[in-house]
């Protein structure tokens, strides 16, 4: 099998670095084709625990200083998974998050990352939306999308019309805030993209809810917009 | 004056793009030395206002397409203002955040418009740590460190011998929950740095705190910890 740098028609991706190669074999080693290592890499306790959960699933562990230049040339990348790309599907009874149209990498990861810190384990992409499987977004989630079921929707309508959850859109201009509303389960938060937030006609969906903050920034980072809204929802 | 591409070194730096310009422009107009476009922009309400500013303030208001290159070329940029660097000072009766060594120019940009967003406006800086300055930070921040105190401190120490705040330091294997917590004013909220977190010292320091979160991760991004910190303290 030869490798290609990652593209999205691939049928596989990467995981770059320790950390995450070791959340892909802990959590999907049944998707991981091979891990390849670098001869320069050091000898470490996670380098260690990849090794074994390779013999243990009978996965190939190689060193290949060429291909690891060649599939993560600016990453400087000692270690890399390669893995299958799969299919979760949402869990129907549990709260979910929608991102409409996320289009930053480091921003989905992120949100992945902290989702999982707070339990959250479903997540809906509505298109157009940033690819997850993007070695970008595996790293910036820290492998936590290898504990994530999350499923694309070509728009909200097709998302609303398979689950019956009470919806929650964020919105900079709600009338109500988070912090006053005591959410019905199993619920949905919705929320917009990095530049322009949602569109007007999700005011009109379900209950709209805003974060409170000065009128000395123009709005919160999504990251960190979904950060506090998950905090607050699961504590 | 021949502008250089930007170093920490330069008694100066730059905002790139129309938002953080306008910011620095409206908040900081005594610090802008000129303000340089694209002969391709767009003529929209934010050029308009920026033009409206530097006539208002006597500063250059230039065509620059080469110079744009140069200073920011992989940007793709059309509106860069420069700027005079300056050093304000924390308000002491004001609760401060401090970030020990942080590193990442996105996180601390992120962090800024997180701050302002939340009423907060005093930022300890403890070296080593990224240059507020850099533009990727003032880009990230979308201007807001234009409406914000920062001040570097060589070591912690230095910091805690010139305030007499309440130190709240933020670790994840803290006794007390942040939401469990009535914190005294003025106080200083702590935080490390993205990769290792604050140094076991810290637990002696004031009322270490933490964020509670599932075990599924190993730690929340550090601007995401900040945000939820902030937003928790605030409402």
């Amino acid at each position: 099998m030869a490798l290609k740098r990652y593209q999205k028609k691939l049928n596989y991706s990467y995981t770059l670095g320790i950390f995450p190669t070791l959340e892909l074999l802990t959590h999907q080693p049944d998707k991981t084709i091979r891990v390849l290592v670098s001869s320069r890499i050091n000898s470490g306790l996670g380098i260690a625990k990849i090794k074994n959960l390779c013999q243990k699933n009978n996965l190939p562990f190689l060193t290949a200083d060429r291909q690891l230049e060649k599939l993560s040339p600016k990453d400087n990348c000692y270690c890399l998974g390669v893995f299958k790309k799969y299919v979760p599907s949402l869990e129907s009874q549990k709260n979910h998050l929608v991102l409409v149209n996320p289009r930053d990498a480091g921003n989905l990861g992120t949100i992945c990352r902290t989702m999982l810190g707070f339990g959250w384990q479903n997540l809906a992409l509505i298109k157009p939306a940033v690819d997850i499987f993007h070695p970008k977004v595996i790293r910036a989630s820290m492998g936590a999308i290898f504990q994530m079921n999350f499923f694309y929707f070509s728009s909200f309508a097709d998302y609303q019309k398979k689950f019956t959850h009470q919806f929650y859109p964020l919105m900079t201009n709600a009338q109500k805030k988070l912090k006053d509303v005591s959410l019905q389960k199993p619920f949905t938060l919705v929320f917009g993209n990095e530049g322009a937030g949602l569109e007007p006609k999700f005011s009109q969906i379900g209950t709209p809810l805003k974060i409170s903050q000065t009128e000395k920034i123009d709005s919160l980072n999504l990251a960190i917009a979904v950060g506090i809204t998950l905090y607050e929802v699961s504590s």
